[in-house]
C-alpha cells in the first residue's frame, strides 16, 4: 500500500526543517552534520563525505571520546529555558495516549521513504508507536531479576505469559511467543550477569529478550500483523563499552567486506553446548521463531511485519538481527529496526547490505548520550586496515533528541547514566515534535519514569532516585515468622522448555 | 515482693562467674575491670579507683578513642570458631520463643540485686525480656519516616494505635499510650532529621518514642503492670558523636554536683515555643503521662513497673528519662533502664542519683561497639576541672556481648555499623549464655533480622545487605495511572492531637 498522499499534501506531516544553527559541540557536530547532509545528497556519497573530515576531528580513543564530551559540554548554548516550565507534574490526567487506529499509515510507519515524511514534526501516532516498542525494550530491563542473591540471577522474573501483565503493558496489545536467551565468547563472559548462587539456573546464559505478536485487535489498529523483537541490553553500558575497541570481524554468511563489530557479534552468535538455555546462540533462537510466525500469518492471508528494538546494546543486538532477517525472511515482509541509545555496530558495507534487503532502521539517539558515539571512528592498531571497511558506520534514519530541551531534566549537569537512560529516551520522545522545538506542551507520558533507575529527574519534582525497587529486596515472612529471600512461583522458574514457542494459531486473543 | 530464694537455692539462676582472662583489649579492659572489680569492693569506692587508673591509660579525644580501638583490634586472641558452625540458618523453626509465665521473677527482672542472680548465666527469661524491650526500641527505627522526600519525614509512619501491630510485634502485648517528640537547643538542630519539603509537618521537631503499657494478659504473666517508654537513637551515630566534647551541664532539680553531657540533656529538655510538637519539652511529654498511668494503675491496687529502654542516643535518653522517673515517681514503684549500645550519659554524681533512687540499670554493650565508649574519660578544656564530677561514668550493670562469638556475622572485619546495630545487639543477646561461653545453640530470634539495616551477616547465608526497604521508595500508581509518592493515610499524619494519650481506663486489652 502506498503512502497516503493526501494526507502529505495537505501539510499534517510535512514541515521544513527547521534550520537554526547547530550548537557548537564537538561530538554533537557530527551526528548533526550527517544527518542535514543527508537531505541534500545521495546517501552513499555523504556518508563518506561526512566520515574522512570528522576522522580528523575525531579522537582516537574512547576514553578521550569521553572526556571531549564532557569538556566541550562547557562551550553548549542552549537557547534560555521558557519561564513557564512544565511544573508541577500533572498526576490528574491519565498517562495513556488513545488508541487510534492507524491502518492508514503503515507503509511509512514502517520507514517507507526512510520516515522522512513522518519524523520533521513528528507525528503523533508514530510517536506513539516509538514509545510503544521502546516499552517493550523497557520491559526487557524491568523484567530482569538482577538480585545477586537469586539463584535465577540473569533470568527473566517472569514466565513468558505473565510478562507484559505483570509490566502493566497489557494495553499494547502484543502477546509474547518465545524468550531469547544468549551467552558469548569465554573472554566476554563478563557482558552477562553471572549468578553467585552456588545452585544457579544456568552459568553462562542471560535471557536476551523476548519475541511478541500483536494481537488481533492491535493488528487491525495498526493494519498488519506486528511480530516485534525486543533485545535488553544492559543495565551499565561500563559492562561493554571498554572492549569496543574496534575488533570488526565479518558477518557471517555476508559479504566478505561487511564487519561488525567482534562483542556484538559474539553474543548474538555464540552458542554454549553444555548450557540448557544457550545450546543453540541467539541467533539460532530467534530466526526459526521469525520465520514460523511470518509463515504461519502470511499463510492466514495477512500482512505481516517484523520491528525489531532494542536500547544501548539491546539496540546493537537488534540491528544484527534486522539485518538477519532482512536477508532471510520473504521480501515482502517488512523489516525495520527501532533502536534507542544503540552504538555503531558495522561498517559501510553492512550499512550498504541493510539498504539492499530493505531494512529500515529508525535510530533515535540523545545529542548527550555518549553510547551512540562508540565505537568511534578509529581504527583497531591491531588490525591490517586497507580500506574503508573498517570504519564504523551509523545505518539508517536518526531521531535526534536533545535533553536539553526536557525542563524537567537537570540542567547543566552531565549525568552520563541519566542522558543514556532508555526512560529518559521515552519521555524525550513523548516532548519531541521537532528539532529545536522545545518540549511538546501536550506530552502525557509519566514523567516520574526518568526516576526508575536514575536521579535525572529535577529536585522539584520530589521524585526518589532510583525508585524502582523490590520491597525488603525480596525478603518475605515465611509461616514461621522468618525472613527468608522470596522464590519464584514454579510457573517463572525459567526451564528451556517452557523458553520454547507454544503454538500461537491456537492462541485466542 | 522478696526475691523467690527456693529458686536462687536450687541453682536455677546462679552459677559462678565464669572467670576466664579478659582480652587484652585497651578500651575492654576498662569495662571489663569495672565490671570484676565491682563485684568484689563497695560500689563507690571501686568507681574511683577504676577510674583513677583509666585516666593514665585513656586517650584524650574521640578519634584517638575510635583509632585505638580499631588499631588494638588485631592484637585480640578470640577463640577459634568451632567448626560446626550453625549453618545453615534453619527457616522452618518458629522463631517466637514460648510465652511462660513469668511473674515469680518479677523482682529479679526489675533489676533487684542488680540483676546478678540473672545474668550469669543470662537467665532464658531475662533474655526473652531483654530481647521484648530491646525489639520496643528498635520500633522506634523501623517506624521512623526518613524518607528526605516525605512532608513528614522525621515523624512516625503509623499512629499510635498501629504501631506495634504494623511492624509485627502485637504479640508483645503492649498497646502505645502517648508519643514523644523532642527538639534541640539551635546548635545541635543537625542531630535531628528534618524534612527536605517545603510544607513540611514541623521544622525542629523528631519523634522520639512512645509509651506503651503492658496489656492485662502481658502483665499477669510478669507479674505487673509494666509501662515501658521507648527512645529512638539516630540511624547513625556520626549525627551526635561528634559533638560529644565532654560539655558537662549541671542536671536540673538535681544536686549540684549532678552534671550530665550538655548534648542529651538539651535533647531532653529543650522546647521550641512556635512549635506544634515540642511547646513542652521530651521531659514534659513523658513524665506527666507516666505519673498519669502509675497513679491509674495503682488505684486499681496494681503493681506497676516502668521500663525505659533505647538504643544509642536512646540510650541516653532513656537514662536521663530513668533518673527523673526514680526522683519524681512513687518509691515503690520499680524504675529500671535497659540500654543497648548506649553512650556514657553523667558524671559519677549521676549514678550516685540513680542508686540512691533505686533505679536499675542494665547497659548491653558490645565489646566491639564504639559507641558506649564515648564521651570517654577526658577532660573538657574549656571549663573549670575542680574536681571528678568532670568524668564521665558508665552507670549500672553491663551484660557484655561479643560479636565474635556468633557463627552468623562477618568475623575479622571491622563493621563499625554492623557492630553498632540494635538489630545485631539483639541476635547477640538470643546467642548469649554466658561470658565466654560462645553462641547459644538454641537461639532461635530470626538472624535474617540482623541485616535490614546492615551488611553484617556472613556473606554464605544469602541474606542481603541492608534489606529493610519499601517497595519502589513508596511510589505507587494512582488511578490515573501514574507513579507518585504514596501519601500517609489521614489517621496516620502527625497531629499533636493524636500525640496526647487517650484514655487507657476506657480501653479493653
Amino acid at each position: 500500500m502506498a503512502f497516503a498522499s493526501s494526507a502529505v499534501a495537505n501539510g499534517i506531516f510535512f514541515s521544513a526543517k527547521n534550520n537554526k544553527p547547530f550548537v557548537s559541540y564537538a561530538i554533537a557536530n557530527d551526528h548533526n552534520a550527517k544527518r542535514t547532509t543527508a537531505k541534500q545528497l545521495p546517501v552513499q556519497h555523504v556518508n563518506k563525505k561526512a566520515m574522512s573530515s570528522s576522522i580528523l576531528k575525531l579522537p582516537s580513543s574512547i576514553s578521550n571520546l569521553l572526556h571531549l564530551h564532557l569538556s566541550a559540554h562547557q562551550e553548549v548554548v542552549y537557547p534560555p529555558r521558557t519561564t513557564n516550565s512544565c511544573f508541577p507534574i500533572q498526576n490528574e490526567i491519565p498517562s495513556c495516549s488513545p488508541k487510534d487506529d492507524i491502518s492508514s499509515l503503515q507503509p511509512a510507519l514502517h520507514g517507507r521513504n526512510d520516515w522522512s515524511p513522518v519524523l520533521e514534526p513528528l507525528h503523533p501516532y508514530v510517536r506513539r508507536e516509538l514509545i510503544k516498542y521502546g516499552e517493550l525494550a523497557q520491559a526487557t530491563y524491568d523484567a530482569f531479576d538482577n538480585n545477586p542473591l537469586s539463584k535465577y540471577q540473569g533470568s527473566c522474573l517472569y514466565c513468558r505469559n505473565r510478562l507484559l501483565p505483570a509490566l502493566g503493558l497489557s494495553h499494547h496489545g502484543y502477546f509474547v511467543t518465545k524468550y531469547i536467551y544468549a551467552t558469548t565468547h569465554a573472554h566476554l563472559l563478563h557482558w552477562l550477569v553471572r549468578p553467585f548462587f552456588p545452585s544457579r539456573w544456568s552459568d553462562d546464559s542471560n535471557w536476551m529478550g523476548f519475541i511478541a505478536v500483536s494481537g488481533d485487535e492491535e493488528s487491525r489498529r495498526i493494519g498488519c500483523r506486528d511480530i516485534a523483537v525486543a533485545w535488553r541490553g544492559t543495565v551499565s553500558p561500563a559492562e561493554w563499552i571498554e572492549d569496543l575497541q574496534g575488533k570488526l570481524e565479518h558477518l557471517p554468511q555476508a559479504p566478505d567486506d561487511v564487519r561488525v563489530e567482534h562483542g556484538f557479534l559474539s553474543m548474538y552468535t555464540s552458542r554454549s553446548p553444555t548450557s540448557r538455555f544457550t545450546r543453540s546462540s541467539a541467533s539460532e533462537q530467534v530466526m526459526p521463531e521469525l520465520l514460523r510466525l511470518v509463515e504461519l500469518y502470511k499463510k492466514r492471508g495477512e500482512e505481516v511485519s517484523v520491528t525489531i528494538t532494542g536500547h544501548s546494546l539491546g539496540g546493537a543486538l537488534a540491528l544484527l538481527n534486522a539485518a538477519e532477517a532482512g536477508s532471510l525472511l520473504p521480501k515482502d515482509v517488512a523489516v525495520k529496526a527501532i533502536s534507542f541509545g544503540a552504538p555503531r555496530v558495522g561498517n559501510e558495507e553492512f550499512g550498504d547490505m541493510l539498504r539492499r534487503d530493505g531494512v529500515k532502521v529508525l535510530r533515535v539517539v540523545t545529542k548527550q548520550d555518549v553510547v551512540p558515539k562508540v565505537p568511534g571512528l578509529f581504527f583497531n592498531e591491531g588490525l591490517n586496515r586497507t580500506g574503508w571497511e573498517w570504519i564504523y558506520e551509523h545505518v539508517g534514519e536518526e531521531l535526534e533528541l536533545d535533553a536539553r530541551a526536557s525542563p524537567y531534566l537537570k540542567n547543566g549537569v552531565v549525568d552520563i547514566a541519566g542522558f543514556h537512560g532508555l526512560e529518559t529516551y521515552l519521555h524525550l520522545v513523548d516532548g519531541y515534535d521537532r528539532a529545536e522545538g522545545g518540549f511538546r506542551a501536550g506530552a502525557r507520558r509519566d514523567v516520574a519514569l526518568v526516576n526508575k533507575a536514575s536521579g535525572f529527574l529535577r529536585e522539584e519534582l520530589s521524585i526518589p532516585a532510583n525508585w524502582y525497587q523490590p520491597e525488603n529486596k525480596g525478603m518475605v515472612r515465611n509461616k514461621f515468622g522468618r525472613w527468608v529471600l522470596s522464590g519464584r512461583d514454579p510457573e517463572d522458574i525459567p526451564s528451556p522448555c517452557t523458553a520454547n514457542a507454544y503454538d500461537v494459531s491456537s492462541s485466542v486473543m
